[in-house]
């Protein structure tokens, strides 16, 4: 009867093709009978498991204590497109979810949330099949996210003064440049000292220009609910780890989507394999110095915008460019290859890649 | 007869031109009588007054009590071509020196030492007349001095690892240019950490490449009497601090030329002045960063050279290329003139100029 369900699951997924999102088909099963069906039609739209709990509820059926039978593992991130599966099935006291295949993004993690609330959970049960379902999402979510860093220093390589005085390091044409990069990212991605300290809107104040998703990194959610980067909350993301307490999560979770993503420090390459499985493939990581250090230490850079202003700031304790716990001996630095130099109004741009680990 | 005795002293004076050395008469006198006379005749040769002093020796005179008029005042700094005035005058326990005018070099202070011994000094006494007679040698030793500072950093502002290893930051190609950038400069100026840490020899290691002097700036003589740098010794010159013991200096006293030029902290500015005074007209100064820090603040650089390793040391302990206690607003960075970008095999070269406060 299980496998039954989970094929008419399957034929379900396959009447729509929502891509860049997966093929999904959910069935809502009670006492051997299916109350309820759904598919996910489009990207944007309601998810299968939304539409089957929504299908059973016309037909005047009680959802409670049923079987789920799903081809992909709902979802638990908070978005404001579309709300957690996972919740709607806590929130509706669904009794077993058992479903084809894992969500192949590493920051969902529905299986956990559901265990947590006291949910019977069963898969992934067909794996395979569920991976030829969505052969077209999955080689889609895998193709390689670009991560480039930008950093703007004096020419010794601070960033802000001893009192974090840092405005401004560059001059205006350097700062329309970093705008108009912006604009060709997908995201760009920050640290909470850079958030809490310059409470940057970290958009791209050009013309016509494209606003990237802002992604901030935030270990134990210590940024302010009002930071300007939540002005446009459909398009911010907070990663942060299992530090954060849950009352704070969902406080944020309302403001933008928080993924929960390492125990005490944020997995970096875990969560850019969780971004390009969002679809984000252009990530362009802006300080501060700690967040540097992380991204070139996890090895998840490609490539490298130094700025430096012809300036000399000085002082043992200002913070350089990359902090970190840093190398001990010189052998272990990290190389830069293919060095581009430009002039951009006072300053000068290093361009530079730099091979990922 | 006190003018009488100073004006034979000038006559003397007058009869040779040690130029780029001061024209100095010297005239020995005891119980109104002219006991012993000398001029300084060429540089590298015996001063005035030790040529007074063996004077009145060969005439059969008793130099002890005597009292001495000199165009200039006696000089007190240890070198290794001529043995310092004062030393000479206190071993011949000469009672008085009657000076015309004060040495312009800011490191020479004879009229210090040779109270300290209990010599009554009088003067300056006939200063307008003095600097009539060295017209040319003051000319000469007012020429601005030209000081550039080098810096080797990665990309990110680092001189090293956090744990210190700083072999190397930059390639093969720019440690030449460093070394035959040294053979074009009178000196090579360090701080004495560098000396402890790297204990480099500082010499223009390129075939007939001329060697500069070598400048440490020690303010409590803490380097090793048997460092690198002491290797070539008469082209070796500690400046220190009140802070240094007289025991300390005169041990390194030895090994090299020693002067005192502030109270606890080496007073860059005035350092500057005496070695422009020496002759010593072009000084690179080669760090480390408290070094640097201090000489920019000092406002006595006229230009950087700045060379850009591609390669991240990063660390928020490893040290920077800049030192020093630091700025608090940006606004009080020091701006770098003229950029100058040039490749020098793996590393850029950067050079700016710097406006001296």
């Amino acid at each position: 009867m299980m496998a039954n369900f989970m094929q008419l699951a399957f034929r379900l997924a396959k009447k729509a093709d929502p891509f860049p999102n997966p093929r999904v088909g959910a069935v809502l099963v009670k006492d051997g009978e299916v109350i309820g069906t759904g598919y996910h039609k489009k990207a944007g739209e309601e998810h299968a498991e939304i539409n089957a709990i929504n299908d059973a509820k016309q037909k005047g059926k009680k959802v409670e204590g049923s079987t789920f039978y799903v081809t992909l593992e709902p979802c638990s991130h908070t978005n404001k497109r579309t709300p957690p599966c996972t919740g709607a099935i806590i929130a509706n006291k669904i009794k077993k979810v058992v479903f084809a295949m894992k969500d192949p993004n590493p920051l969902v993690d529905g299986r956990k949330k559901l265990k947590e609330a006291g949910v019977i959970v069963v898969g992934p049960i067909n794996e395979k099949k569920a991976r030829t379902l969505n052969k077209k999402y999955l080689k889609n979510i895998a193709r390689k996210t670009f991560v480039a860093i930008k950093m703007a220093m004096s020419a010794d390589g601070k960033t802000a003064t001893k009192t974090g005085d840092s405005k401004w390091i560059t001059g205006e044409n350097a700062r329309k440049f970093v705008h108009k990069l912006r604009s060709e990212f997908d995201a760009v991605m920050v640290g909470a000292g850079t958030v809490k300290k310059d409470n940057p809107r970290l958009t791209a104040r050009i013309k016509d220009g494209r606003n990237p998703y802002r992604i901030i990194i935030d270990s134990d959610l210590c940024i302010l609910i009002n930071s300007n980067v939540f002005g446009n909350g459909e398009k911010t993301i907070v990663i942060t780890t299992e530090k954060a307490s849950r009352k704070k999560r969902e406080r944020m979770g309302k403001k933008a989507q928080i993924f929960v993503c390492g125990k005490k420090e944020v997995d970096l390459k875990k969560a850019i394999l969780g971004l390009q499985a969002m679809g984000i493939r252009k990530i362009l990581i802006e300080g501060g110095s700690e967040l540097n250090a992380g991204a070139l230490k996890a090895g998840i850079v490609d490539k490298l915008y130094l700025f430096i202003a012809p300036k000399i700031i000085g002082g043992r304790t200002a913070k350089g460019v990359v902090g970190g716990d840093g190398i001990k001996t010189m052998e272990k630095a990290l190389k830069l290859k293919n060095r581009k130099t430009t002039i951009v109004g006072y300053d000068v741009l290093m361009e530079f890649d730099i091979e990922r680990r």
